[in-house]
């Protein structure tokens, strides 16, 4: 099964794609970002978003879809400006695939290492063993996705399925 | 020219549509609100969203489009929601019409009262009055719409012309 993981933002969205297989270990398809210009309107680069995870669904024409869900304690603002992308990202998801899932960070890190005050590193280093890669993937937004999507491949979640 | 203003909102979207002409009064074209159900899925009902959006501007093919901006002091949760329905929003507009200009809540009251801390009451009266309306147009969220295209036209703002 394919399985893409996305890590939400408006700046750089990441992405992640593996590929499970049954009683043996998950590989690692390809992972990266996709950027949108800080200068630019926003309604732009949400079309610049939109176009780019398109493509990623266009390419890899995943089974399911793994999203991470929104911390927005941190910042108000910047969780305004991901909120955006985000609600992109999901109406494309749905639209070009229908099997999306969420999943909090929390539910992220547990899923990974157990532990669900896990260290970032922590669940780089797990990404990184769990697909058997020579390094820990970059940039962080990459690897976050690639964790998204681990996540799902280890949840037995049920759900998911929206026909429009 | 054709304005639709819209309100954005996840639980209710509202639109309001006007027509100008040269010297003359502005005219009330349509009104309403797109709702989707609380309990259905976030990605479900940003669908929803994008399919109303779709069809208010199939309907009255706008020659621009204004959308107010979010005021998020209040509730971080509730902005994160509006957020989402924002992007699918911005989106939609930039790929069906293509102009489109965003407003401040303190920018729309001062375009149609000249005071930025005009209560909700006041905004929609002048709604009322600009458009030579009966009565207050129900509910709060398609007079909030017709606010922000009222903005609009009262505001020679340059910009808002986007090609993807």
């Amino acid at each position: 099964m394919i399985i893409v993981g996305f890590d939400p933002g408006l700046a750089t969205l990441g992405y992640g794609v593996i590929k499970t297989h049954p009683r043996q270990k998950t590989e690692m398809v390809d992972y990266g970002i996709v950027s949108t210009p800080k200068d630019e309107n926003l309604a732009v680069r949400l079309a610049m978003l939109e176009k780019g995870v398109k493509q990623i669904i266009d390419t890899y024409k995943p089974d399911e879809i793994a999203i991470e869900e929104l911390f927005f304690a941190k910042n108000v603002k910047t969780g305004i400006a991901v909120a955006h992308a985000r609600g992109v990202i999901l109406l494309t998801a749905i639209k070009e695939c229908g099997k999306i899932f969420e999943y909090t960070p929390l539910q992220i890190k547990q899923a990974l290492t157990g532990y669900g005050r896990a260290e970032k590193i922590q669940i780089q280093q797990m990404v990184k063993t769990m697909l058997g890669l020579k390094g820990i993937p970059r940039p962080d937004d990459a690897a976050d996705a690639l964790a998204v999507a681990l996540c799902h491949s280890h949840t037995n979640k049920l759900g998911g399925l929206f026909s429009l």
